[in-house]
């Protein structure tokens, strides 16, 4: 399998992406290679202190960057010979089995729908995202591909992020909710009330209804679908609370007894570790036709080696198979406007 | 001034309101009474406990409740001697200058809209709610009043809840941000768009712009803009994540050291003081003609009493006629819709 890195995206690039393409080599079987797309002579010199690298990793040089605050659709128009473009035009050829990158997520989004085009029968690709639950991982879906949602987009997420958690983590039969302004039937938008009757009416989800902002952290669902926008508000609030809420403690602590303050510490670490999204790496854009992670602006090399393990796992498990095959047999996507377009387009 | 309590409101109604009544007479003036609403023999058989309390309190007999399940506007129909319709028909009369509840939010808050009306100006009234920082506190609104938003709708709650910041937080100059999936300009929907450009058009408002979830607790801002849906869950999740994070962090402790736990335990409730939303009692209804505080449907005496400040402390700081002024000086407000809608009704 050969995994494309974009060397020159995220807050810590290249350093980190490049150390984290470097520890990836403990799992890599025989036949993996990471192809790292970039300023070659860069990315040259940062692997310099690897001896060995040459051994399972590749460059590609690709001249221009696309910044974090760039518009994602001009950018890609205007920055043919960036990395992210490069990735993806190289995925789109059959050279890259899998692309990641934690730059411009827009861009890379774009990028990916674009080059690698959608799964048959997919409205919107998602993105999906692990939340380390005290107890066991959540997914969430979508947290920042699709801010225009409609019904069929929420539940195509549904199915295809149930998949995901069935592969990934291990859970047989994925309890899948719409994250929602009340458990009762007559709370939330109209978005929320046309994607609960898609997923009441298709008996293969294990549809467990509305839940709250907090039931994601009260085992109530594995699964939890929503718009992109909400997605993103809550993905962020929790990265920053999570923060705020342990910097408190940790002062609090320090007050009352200094001296147990690293006692405390060793608490508050083995937690941030279960709670710590570079643990999870990347997350899927799941509906496009390939592998696509996208990770964390503020990755570290730990969460790019780890984005690098989900991009093989993702490859071994046949996500996409399972996925196609799941929205094939759907009722609802069967019957929808879904397949009225896709007959159209003669994909059928 | 005469509070209105709803005495049947809430997960541990009657026993927690009617305790919280009780509790606030320590800071009630010579002149405020309070008004316990609902069921009179059980309401009294909860007073009987504490002597006295005739000097500071009153009973109105309701004789139905409204489910925290039900159809809000359904209800209020159907149980015109519910507490809360009750209530809100009583302040509509004069009978009361504030009323409180922790029953059904969507009852409370369309009974309020129906019965007190609006101030002048104000499209859709929405639920200021104070979080709690690191930093310090962050005035979030609407967290559910109103979940079908129009850009018009959040400009004006950043006027209020910057009015409420003011008065409440003493924050001279409240930086005022709108809740979005990214900081750039080009990032976000047409709601969170249009919005930000009514902000920008006003130069009495200290817009800082778009912020992200996680800046909530990072000193960006001091009031934050959303819709009553996206709102609704990061006040949910904030609740689910701190219980959720301080469970595991604990657990972590008791693992490690168990004999750390209870110095442990205090800086925890140290934090949690801070954090809980108990301390600061009600979230006001901002925009009605009237003082309406609505509390955690959780809400144990301490919050009931918070609230009753919170009630007495609106009252006092002439917030209402703050939000009157500030909408009548407002440029936005004044060429809107807004105007234009009023003026055919004879109020402007």
């Amino acid at each position: 399998m050969r995994i494309g890195v974009d060397a020159m995206g995220g807050d810590f690039a290249p350093a980190e992406p490049v150390k984290g393409a470097i520890a990836a080599k403990d799992f890599l079987g025989d036949d993996d290679r990471i192809v790292l797309i970039g300023d070659e002579p860069i990315i040259r010199k940062y692997l310099e202190d690897f001896p060995g690298w040459e051994d399972f990793i590749e460059i590609v040089h690709a001249s221009e960057i696309i910044g974090m605050a760039e518009p994602p659709v001009e950018a890609l128009r205007q920055k043919p010979d960036s990395s992210i473009a490069k990735m993806a035009s190289l995925a789109a050829k059959g050279q890259l089995d899998a692309i990641l990158s934690a730059g411009n997520t827009g861009a890379c989004v774009a990028a990916a729908q674009m080059r690698l085009r959608r799964l048959p029968g997919v409205h919107r690709p998602g993105i999906a995202i692990v939340i380390p639950t005290f107890s066991g991982p959540v997914v969430m879906c979508d947290v920042g591909a699709n801010i225009n949602c409609r019904a069929i987009h929420l539940y195509q997420y549904g199915l295809m992020a149930a998949e995901y958690s069935k592969c990934i983590c291990n859970i047989a039969e994925p309890r899948v909710a719409l994250l929602n302004i009340g458990t009762e039937d007559e709370k939330g938008n109209t978005l929320v009330k046309e994607a609960r009757e898609l997923f009441r009416q298709d008996p293969q989800v294990k549809f467990v209804g509305n839940v709250e902002g907090c039931d994601i952290f009260r085992n109530l669902c594995d699964v939890i679908i929503t718009d992109g926008f909400v997605g993103n508000v809550a993905l962020k609030l929790i990265e920053g609370l999570s923060e705020g809420l342990i910097k408190s403690i940790m002062l609090e602590q320090s007050k009352l007894k200094p001296e147990l303050v690293e006692q405390f510490k060793q608490a508050v670490s083995a937690t941030r570790e279960k709670y710590d999204f570079n643990e999870y790496g990347g997350a899927p854009l799941l509906g496009v036709n390939g592998i696509c992670i996208i990770c964390h602006g503020a990755s570290h090399a730990r969460a790019m080696t780890n984005a690098i393990r989900v991009a093989l796992d993702f490859s071994k498990t046949r996500i996409n198979e399972r996925i196609t095959q799941r929205l094939a047999s759907s009722y609802n996507t069967g019957r929808s406007e879904s397949k009225t377009k896709l007959e159209s387009k003669g994909v059928s």
